[in-house]
């Protein structure tokens, strides 16, 4: 099912993105190179897990797994620029300012951020439900959620060693939690969800957010950039406030334990529907890229 | 009206921002300086004013003016980065990323286009109409609208002299105006504007968003720097495409007059109503800042 949506998801993504033959040619270029070359597609497949579970068709799951993953590649083409992380490798690629130029980089983000509510304006549901889902994926963007977080990174780089664990929680929470929650909050309202089950899943998605981000850590320190499709030791060298670096690698893999136990427990009442949701659980904990 | 409109335009903007009390400060300071320091509000009040010809109450109209702004607020911080226009003045303040640095400056423009969403996702309409808002404003903003019109100024900077005029009205018609049609027709859709209501308004505000440049090109060869509340002379030294550099002062002010007399023709139906949108018409043509 999951190497299903995610060809699904790739679909409709390339559907999403503006024809590279017409103009701005360059702008639109841009936009496909951020997004079509590679990445694991964990947002969109949220999306369909959550629907999923509550036995929505896949092909109403479309606009949500697109616009997140749309907000995802837009804030990669901005964290890549010169001024933020300056990275010039991603997903074995180079990033877009490099390919392209950075005010083309600025831009390609900037226009697949505004992509990703054109696509979910159409999601095919009520219009209550619409604007429920805009207005999710908006906050979840925004300095409450995405960006904020983006922002405490800033302010924590080459000062790594003078946050708290707790700290650095926060930060992961709001700067990958907000859109995983999002992601999963997405597909359920699609189901009619109930607030209770939304809670459940919200509990589900932050500790996979977290667990994520645990992860990509120890990647960061036991990968090597050829797996990775990115510049491994990046976060050592730029003295970034890393899970490793605060509480060291054998704390970092308990915690993953009790974020996959944390994730388990709340996907319980759920049964075997949850089923796809877990695999994704597992796969965030276990990958090596 | 025009002045009680702004009033109500910045008073619901200052509200719509986050707490530059709460972390992250430095973002929240960033995006409250992009948006608070002046600016003409001209969207904003073609929201009120479009919204006016229908009868429609300023407080329903609140958000749409908020949200149109924030798109145009985040579009100049990032049009001022030095990967773009490098422009340190704006407004006769320091840009954004003088004032605080470029990654702020990028996160910021980023959540202040998150936040346009998010706050549009709650006008006081029904959710059909929210939902054709939300879509309005997210076209009108990628790269079929204002981000198309930014990459193919990027591409003409430098080569002006290669464009035809025709090709100059198409970059603007991207670049500003599909912004300033966007903030008409939100107005007219919270009042439940008829297609052919809508249309008779796209006509005056292509025609006002035309105008609008025009005399910004003119201004920037006429004006002084001190009154402008940016550089003066800055399009020329950089070679950009212009209306007075293609066709000479003369036929661009004669241009002027032409655009003046399609916006009349345009409102001419709508009676006595429609004196807020011709009062903003003559601002754009009539303007020395």
């Amino acid at each position: 099912m999951l190497a299903a949506w995610r060809e699904r998801a790739d679909a409709a993504l390339a559907r999403a993105l503006p024809d590279p033959q017409s103009p701005p040619q360059r702008l639109h270029a841009a936009m496909r190179h951020a997004v079509l070359l590679g990445g694991k597609r964990m947002r969109p497949l949220l999306v369909h897990a959550a629907g999923h579970l509550f036995g929505v068709e896949a092909s109403a799951l479309d606009a949500p797994a697109t616009a997140v993953e749309l907000i995802h590649a837009y804030s990669l083409v901005h964290d890549d620029l010169p001024a933020m992380d300056d990275d010039a490798l991603r997903r074995g690629q180079p990033t877009v300012h490099i390919a392209f130029d950075e005010a083309t980089a600025i831009l390609a983000g900037d226009a697949l951020q505004s992509l990703a509510f054109e696509v979910l304006a159409a999601t095919p549901v009520s219009d209550r439900i619409r604007v429920e889902l805009l207005r999710t994926l908006a906050v979840a963007s925004g300095a409450a959620g995405m960006c904020g977080g983006q922002a405490l990174d800033l302010a924590a780089t080459g000062n790594g060693r003078g946050l708290s664990v707790g700290d650095l929680e926060r930060l992961h929470a709001l700067k990958t939690g907000a859109l995983i929650r999002a992601a999963v909050r997405m597909g359920a309202l699609c189901g009619n969800a109930s607030d209770e089950e939304l809670q459940r899943l919200d509990r589900y998605a932050d500790a996979l957010g977290l667990a994520f981000q645990v992860r990509d850590d120890i990647l960061d320190i036991e990968g090597d950039s050829a797996t990775l499709g990115k510049t491994a030791g990046k976060d050592q060298a730029q003295d970034k406030a890393t899970f490793p670096a605060l509480i060291g690698l054998d704390a970092s893999r308990a915690r993953l334990e009790q974020l996959r136990a944390a994730m388990f427990d709340a996907l319980a009442p759920f049964g075997e529907r949850a089923d796809a949701l877990a695999a994704l659980g597992r796969m965030a904990i276990e990958r090596d890229r």
